[in-house]
């Protein structure tokens, strides 16, 4: 199971098995592909089997799409088309499939992206769990949109959109069957927008962008930081977090660093541009909680959080499982 | 279960749920989507569920590669980058996902696609069974193609590359566990080059093409004949068959004419340039046994079939249940 959760397994997976086989073309550093000697065009997939598949705020459908529509976005595309396909356990009520495809429909349209191709197929009772989607959105590259790991340096500063751990949060909630009484609700939002803004007003001063999912903010900052070969440091009293969500990660003894996020980006950004970039954020509505909460500190691979006492401390992805199938 | 199989459940449920709820964009007469407004770009998507997940002559890696190679050829493309999505159950030997991903990588490099992006999932034990892959395949539309629906006309010809049902057959040899002994392989097969050589000796001559996978010749037949509006006739003894086919079909009660094929295609070819397609296809090692089978008769929108007695039946899609998860 801890293989598929975003942390040291999948990440020891991606690399022995999958970079191995594949080699060439398979850029492993980035959240969707720029096709290699082609047109200016961005690619990604991913496959949700979230569980359960409706939850506050949201569902599989509109996961599917604003998930990939994000990782899309992250590397400086607008998702234009999207494909999808389904695997449906038998027995399926097909009033639950058509309120998620018409869940996806409704997020499609909302993002501005177009489906274009899909598939069913249809597994044995116990051969699958009610519903796995797999969509792959695809787009050209923004103008502005300059990034690259290669263009980090020391001094850059750590942006984060927002609230950190509600998809998390929410799916915890849904998963307690009603027992857990809580306000929080996904944050699962199509983030095609807030990128573009960013990009448009900021250009290369933009280095990278990441949208926070599997394995939460923290995961992705480590991802950065040994992709990138640099040292990030964060302030943990600067990441902003709701109450409830916090309540949550005392309850169940989890860490809000590690809760999936499903409408939030992280952007590291030029320390001359960071004004500019924080007012670009917070003049949209899925940005206006947006605050630097960190920065690049020199050449490494590693990710430190600043505790409130003053304390720094090295973070790594999660040996293990915290929460399966958040996605 | 049905509703997976591509026939007629398959078809209600893209009709009444999928094309419902995506309206604009979902192009459901075509194997691949044209991206409308946009470049001459083919894109198709497919998930493979095939069980189980290794049989004669291929595997679900090989398969996974194939099958949406194929889907974009039989638009007039060819794929030239793919995506994976890959959805795991717990308790998969890494061996097992090793020896899959291994052959995917090899099948691509032989079939010339380069694998872009791709995503891991793992379910609980008993959620899923084993690996179901997602690929989805995108690349330039061929110079010489211009397929469509609406050039098909009375007096085309039908032409089948080869032997049809040996996919099938070999899932059942798999299927029976050894007891099973049979010189049947799947044809598991990319049909770029075919399609390619086909299209560019005859361009605009060659109406359409199809792979007749799940559902078999018959299904694909129908669902052209619908598409189109027009009747297709076809000759039952001039569809080529291998000897152990029809005698699996025969023990186990099912027509070659449903059984699923994953390296023949279907076109439909305009009748002048029958004897040029013919060498084409002969020329090539996949399609040494093409032959044409029948022809579009006339306005209408059924599949007939001629049988040696000189009966005509109508053959419709199957209502139910012949194979399940054949890829």
């Amino acid at each position: 199971m801890a293989h598929g959760e975003g942390g040291q397994l999948t990440h020891r997976l991606i690399q022995e098995v999958f970079a191995k086989a594949f080699g060439r073309g398979l850029e492993t550093g980035y959240d969707a592909a720029l096709l290699p000697g082609w047109e200016q065009i961005i690619v990604s997939t991913d496959s949700f089997v979230v569980h359960p598949w409706r939850f506050p705020g949201g569902d599989i459908g509109k996961l599917a799409v604003v998930g990939t529509v994000n990782d899309v976005a992250m590397r400086g595309g607008r998702a234009a088309y999207i494909t999808a396909g389904f695997i449906l356990e038998e027995g399926l009520p097909l009033s639950d499939l058509a309120s998620v495809v018409n869940s996806m429909a409704q997020t499609a349209r909302g993002a501005g992206v177009v489906l274009v191709a899909g598939d069913t197929k249809v597994v044995e009772k116990g051969k699958g769990d009610g519903i796995f989607i797999n969509t792959t959105g695809f787009g050209p590259l923004l103008p502005g949109a300059a990034l690259s790991l290669e263009a980090m340096e020391p001094g850059d500063v750590v942006i984060v959109s927002g609230t950190v751990g509600d998809h998390g949060g929410a799916m915890l909630v849904a998963r307690s069957g009603g027992e857990l009484l809580s306000p929080v609700e996904s944050d699962c939002a199509s983030l095609h927008g807030l990128a573009a803004d960013l990009l448009a007003a900021c250009g290369p001063a933009v280095k990278m962008l990441r949208d926070p999912t599997r394995g939460g903010l923290a995961t992705s900052l480590v991802e950065l930081a040994e992709d990138a070969g640099l040292d990030i440091e964060v302030e943990e009293a600067a990441v902003p977090v709701q109450e409830a969500v916090r309540g949550i990660c005392e309850l169940f003894g989890l860490d809000h660093l590690y809760l999936a996020n499903e409408g939030k980006l992280v952007a590291i950004v030029r320390e001359q541009a960071v004004d500019t970039a924080l007012q670009v954020l917070r003049r949209h509505p899925l940005g206006k909680e947006a605050v630097s909460i960190g920065r690049v500190t020199g050449r490494g691979g590693s990710l430190y959080l600043k505790t409130p006492l003053g304390i720094t401390k090295r973070l790594e992805r999660l040996p293990g499982l915290q929460l399966p199938r958040i996605c």
